[in-house]
């Protein structure tokens, strides 16, 4: 669990060795008939229809992740999850990915093996492919994943379609994973349901193709927090948003969080990153089942802008990793 | 050029921010028609003909570079090289890139400048595309680009297809990079040309669809030195391999290294990596202008190796990173 300590039992990365830790990673995968040269050539080829999406994210060790916080199962399956979500956002179904992985020589080889197994599981329940990786020695643990999808002849939805008169709707969940980490950073455990969603985002698989066919206008993942990101999405679009303080109801998990922390319930909705749910715009008609209306798009008065119930939010609002 | 240290003059990242660095990065990169959607949304959109390959590779500071002995423009301009010799390696044309920068706050604004520029100019002179990235801190700096490519057609060259009869041959150099490294090491900043070659491989770009139109069977880059990268191509095709070493010249640069060094030229040529020369088989009549031939391929004896004029080579001779 403490990769980077040297006290434990049990063989390390390098008594294994570089080639020993790439066969960890990648044995057993599953055959798939897109995947003309998988793992284990200097390059892996997959079977495209039509053009490629590709997003890479990187996850740090003491930056996105502790290895104390989040088991080394649900870092490789948080590390499949939020790139997926990017692809997700653009409309498309991820079909394929690539991890680089750096780590400490005396990583404990059952932390790989567990980071392995995650990765392995999410890929799996996302119907990705692992394509192949590289793999490096590094004083901290830094995983890179890049995922490549298929539009499946729609259009690439961005951030800059969204038009006044559109409503803006949500798909999956806000605020538990800012109140996991909450409770994290307290010494705390539970609530178990908001640890959890820290751990491992609950991104809605294919909800991003299915607003793609329904004629979203425009679509974001939410990995900085509801507000920074619709500022984006306003921003790309020329055009303000409104959100309704109303459109969401608090959950239990999060009214505890917010109780025992003496804070803001809504101010984990609106500003928590990390959960990785999807924000689109829709004409009011072409909402699909499943999404939850949240706010408009207006015209902008002066410069694009997102509001509360035509209020600015007078908070911090999102992450910038220099700052 | 100390991105790590926090005694110079001039903006830092924590100064500039996230989306600042982001800017900064692919500020001004040309229109090219296949790139539907470049930087700046959740994913970057390219249209491919044909199957894709993919390749990922990190650089990981004071791991693959020194900031000391690699200025920053070398570094970005290695990043690329390196993987889109990969690409090469499998018969295909690299298209387009993402990148993920991992660097602590501190690092200097001109540091990262300086990289994106030898980024930017590397992926002008390969004919790749920028696509997007992922920035984030760390506490050294730690680079992921992850290429794609197109076949063009043709089927992809691996390292399994090499047969009892074929010979091996080469294209670029050897021995080079390893060189630099010596005379890095020991403080010296000459011969320059060595240092150059360490800084920045010198890939023979275009030669790995050159040498799938002209029928190669199977195909490696020379990245852990060549005759580990033999071997790898050995084990997987099922063969052995026998290296002639008078096919191999020994330019002055290195004799020179080697006579200070007081190590054998030929070592360098043979198990120095970072190179990334490209090692090809083909049926003898079937070898492009400019390839050297320096090997055949033969039945295995009993498991697959690699031999010079029929011997083993007894010494240490490739990388493992975590050994």
């Amino acid at each position: 669990m403490f990769p980077s300590s040297g006290g434990q039992v049990g063989p390390t990365l390098a008594d294994v060795g570089e080639f020993g830790l790439i066969d960890m990673i990648i044995a057993d995968l599953p055959d798939r008939p897109d995947v003309l040269i998988g793992p284990g050539d200097d390059g892996a080829v997959i079977a495209v229809d039509g053009p490629v999406v590709c997003s890479v994210d990187l996850l740090v060790e003491d930056v996105h992740f502790k290895t104390a916080w989040s088991p080394a199962e649900s870092v490789g399956r948080k590390a499949v999850a939020v790139n997926v979500a990017d692809i997700e956002a653009m409309g498309a179904t991820a079909t394929g990915l690539v991890i680089g992985f750096a780590a400490p020589p005396a990583t404990q080889q059952t932390w790989v093996l567990d980071f392995a197994r995650g990765l392995r599981a999410e890929c799996h329940t996302t119907g990705v492919a692992l394509l192949g990786g590289d793999i490096t020695r590094a004083d901290k643990i830094a995983i890179s994943v890049t995922v490549m999808g298929s539009l499946g002849g729609h259009a690439p939805v961005t951030r800059s379609g969204a038009r006044p008169g559109d409503v803006v709707a949500l798909r999956g969940r806000l605020g538990w994973a800012a109140a996991g980490l909450a409770v994290l950073g307290r010494g705390f455990r539970s609530p178990r349901a908001a640890v959890q969603a820290y751990q491992v985002p609950e991104v809605p698989y294919g909800a991003g193709r299915i607003a793609a066919s329904a004629g979203a206008t425009s679509m974001i993942d939410i990995s900085d927090g509801l507000l920074a990101d619709l500022g984006h999405l306003a921003d790309r679009s020329r055009v303000s948003i409104d959100v309704r303080r109303d459109a969401f109801d608090v959950p239990e998990p999060l009214q505890a969080v917010a109780a025992a922390t003496g804070s803001d319930p809504l101010k984990l909705i609106l500003t928590g990153g990390e959960d990785h749910a999807l924000a689109a715009t829709f004409a009011a008609s072409d909402v699909p089942e499943d999404w939850t209306v949240v706010g408009s798009v207006t015209e902008p008065v002066d410069e694009p802008a997102v509001t509360i119930d035509g209020q600015p939010w007078d908070d911090d609002s999102g992450w910038d990793h220099y700052r």
